[in-house]
């Protein structure tokens, strides 16, 4: 079987998708749609797909699924759409920055039955997976304490920042669901700060650029994410795992793995410049991943629940900061 | 000039000591008390040096500074003691596990203009100041995040804890002041996590063994320190700084550095078993400083201030854990 | 333009070229041919091209170039017939085992001016050409000394030995390409050992699994090799160029890098498992920058010139074993 | 028992084991002798000892054993006085640059009865141990290839290399008896290449400063070793050892590990920067062997024979060079 997939957006992570798509070999890109017919037709003829409305791809025959890579604000509404018209849904992170129409759309998704992914895709680099499957594999016993070190290179302008929900549901929002992949547990209280160190614009948005946050399960075990909007040295991934029986870690990914030593010491080269080329291998494997549920008819993981609980967290988060106490979620 | 020491304590961490004063070219080690009289023979004999009472170290012409190595709930009294006989004083941190006592001690020290410091061995291991220097030199620009992974192999006895005066005064003590060291700004507020994942028993104690604390300095720098009471790979002993315009990191200190590949993989050997050997320089530098500070009149640091410092961190972070929000500081 | 492609020979390393010229958005693969149907069709049929008789793909007038993965005997001839059929021709290593015939297919490829470029992938291996663009930045200075380790995980059946035309011919022959490409100056003379360790029927069939081969270029550069058919942790693959500035080195590669520690220290994984997984975007570069000189017709690297002195280089480390002294060589 | 020891020579070496021997709880340096009585002075007043002629140590019944730090066109001579007195003999490498005298010599100890070792430090150096004794747990299956990267930070001056015997003699000479170490089986034959790459007038003097050494044993083990006289980057020390089950490798030695990463990539210090602080523990570990084996009445490793096979490898290289060919040994 081969999925039949429609892709709605065009920008920079659409055509992230749009490549995943058309180099699985179990899926063919059919159509894009766009709201700038440049931008679809730049895919299309890269991709050898046709331009269509998203009307028309709604009420496509030829179509099982859908890749959402919209502004955020329309994915809850075509989620709902899509939904009923009965096809599988991948959709970027996240589904919307309210909880509560987080919440009305799942319950769109459950009534129809349709099938919804959410763009977690760190879940599926291979370095991470590596570290889940030791945990899995009980190597490092029962996991006490999770660090996850997320540092993106510079912050996005100062426009996105006013439309992105703000660092915690923006950016923090994908180490939360690392924490709750890599923890295995629920976390129930939230304890977070929140500085700006990198630009006052960012503050005069009513945003943070560098913040530090804990998240605590119900039997004690602990995450500890710390965020920046700054890395000279590139985008900075790492997370660890301490476990009753030993540690697992996974390193940050750098282009080329070469080692230059003088006088001034032994120096490699900076990490990977941002997610399009750290994570080109999470985003195919996330994509296939989609594919083998639909093929498969198995449970798609991560869900729209998970969606809404990384988000909870997020919110937790600024309320922590706002109230300097630890809140309660979940 | 060489200066002439007394040595209170010929315990685990006064062997430790002797060694270092022994060793030091502008140091002599005239006399040791210890409340057991084998213990302190053990250490006359291996440096060539005198019994006597603490009375007698006190009262001695021939002795220009003196090491506390005595049991915690001595220290304060013995400083003062010290302080008024004119000798120069190293103690072993903490000066009491009370505040106010601490207070009181540092009142008694400024009072009589006595010399003073406090070991917070871990700021004299190379690589802890290398990052430093790093910081200094402006090679990282401002800093902005510090990161602190302290692990130790393996939890104290119940009996310790219950003298110790609870994790965070006995064992984050180390990372509060290192925080301080690296931040370069007092910190203003604490948030604090604590759980027993470790050993039910320590828990039964009143105490806790896995936490997670985030500082915060009055212009937004923020450090995070993670604590546990077991490391089956060894003593865990981690600092990074994140600055404006770079990283520095110290990393974990092995004793021996080789790498054996085979089919399971690439291993290095674990890390030293405890910080009697991973500090062992630190340890020496420490007491060169001692020294030198003496010879050279010059200002002591740590000091009696540092210590007290630390430790009103570590009552914020019980407090933090207790009432479920951030504490301020200073 | 796009480069129209015909593959010969659909074996293992055939795919690899399928895939890579299917993927480049500059070339198209028109056709393959092999002795054998089913693993032509399977070709055909994942990338959707035409089965052909190489008779066809010769005569073709919708083909611009080939790439040829078939068996080593044929090599030369085919590289004749498609030099005279003015295609472009990428050759898998080695042209032939025996130089005059090398020679004589050479001067073929000259008189009709054909486009030949010989397939040392290692040269488009991303971090070896890091390691070749830190030498041409002039960071290290002039090269000194060069050291290439490199082992395979297992050796090869016995049937290839006794066809490869020996360790040197087969293996080796990739590392004195290296050592050409990073010393940037004709090696004179060449000194090597050689013995059975891995597997007595490699001996029996009259040839080594492991080697040391030291070449030295007329100012006195050196260049070390090492080799073994053995290695239970990986595919070795590492390269190290001293100079008179300094030094740089490309480490080995694996799938996963995390690191896992525990009592036994700290384990990352195994290596690549062998050259397929270990040199897929070298592969990938090696096709483009093929493509590419067609393109823009620029001259071709490396070429059958490269192929051939290479091949000399072998012979002289057999012969230097055989007769226990330098063979000058160029 | 205490063991007694004189010190002949108080240079450079000579102040190593100075302090290796006072720092042992097992031994006391009684005496010291120099040609410079200011040289002899400064070590007796660092070290609590004795100023005496050679004449009189070598009477004293008060010494049980001398450390020969002095010229090496003395050593042959001072060991053999020494063996006729009864004393134990510690003498750094090489006991003569002659093979011949080497030899007689050895007669003269064997026929007393003496204790001898020689200065092959690296033997002791903790991370080399760790690669023996990984190698004698089995743990890598039976070696099969060395590999010694030996690098000076650099050149000394050229009156030093006019006496030195040549590079092969007095540097290569300290890997041929690691290779011999590691290999656990003797060399047969010998394959050099020598150049001057660093400074012509190593060249002028006869000498060369970059060479590349392969050893192999009678069942084909080999080692390689390659040789500098310049390394920008610090003091490099590396051993690999590739067996049959697996590999072991001791990496390169650094005073402080840090590692500061910005937009250049990422940075750690340079090596060591000579062979007094990269071998600090080995000089102690060296010695305190030597007094172990004295006090046990153990065999001493290495030896004078030890001595004499390094520097046969060396006589062997330097002919080698000379006729362009392989030479047997042993």
């Amino acid at each position: 079987m081969t999925v039949r997939f429609g892709l709605l957006g065009a920008g920079r992570i659409g055509k992230v998708h749009a490549k995943a798509v058309s180099g699985d070999a179990n899926a063919t890109l059919v159509a894009v749609a766009d709201a700038f017919p440049q931008a679809a037709e730049a895919i299309a003829s890269a991709y050898g797909c046709e331009v269509r409305t998203i009307e028309a791809i709604e009420a496509a025959k030829d179509i099982d699924a859908v890749v959402i890579c919209t502004p955020t604000d329309t994915h809850a509404d075509l989620i709902e759409r899509f939904a009923r018209a009965g096809k599988a849904i991948f959709c970027e992170k996240p589904i919307d920055l309210d909880v509560a129409r987080v919440k009305a759309c799942i319950e769109v998704v459950e009534e129809t039955g349709a099938k919804l992914m959410v763009g977690f895709n760190r879940r599926f680099d291979p370095h991470f997976m590596a570290v889940r499957k030791v945990i899995d594999d009980g190597k490092i016993g029962d996991v006490e304490m999770v660090t996850i070190t997320s540092r993106d290179p510079g912050a996005p302008p100062v426009d996105y920042i006013k439309r992105s929900g703000g660092i915690f549901r923006d950016m923090t929002i994908h180490d939360f669901d690392m924490a709750r992949f890599l923890l295995g547990e629920e976390p129930v209280s939230v304890l977070a700060t929140a500085a700006v160190l990198v630009d006052k614009a960012i503050g005069e948005a009513g945003d943070y650029d560098s913040v530090s946050v804990i998240l605590q399960t119900a039997s004690g075990k602990q995450a500890v994410i710390s965020n920046s909007r700054r890395a000279t040295y590139g985008y900075d991934q790492r997370i660890e795992v301490h476990g009753a029986k030993g540690m697992a870690a996974a390193e940050n990914q750098r282009p080329v793995s070469i080692e230059v030593a003088n006088g001034d010491g032994y120096t490699r080269p900076p990490l990977h410049d941002f997610f399009m080329t750290r994570y080109t291998e999470a985003y195919a494997n996330e994509i296939a991943a989609f594919i083998a549920a639909i093929e498969k008819g198995t449970k798609i993981s991560p869900s729209g629940a998970d969606g809404l609980a990384a988000l909870a967290l997020a919110d937790a988060a600024v309320q922590s900061v706002k109230e300097g106490k630890l809140i309660k979620v979940g």
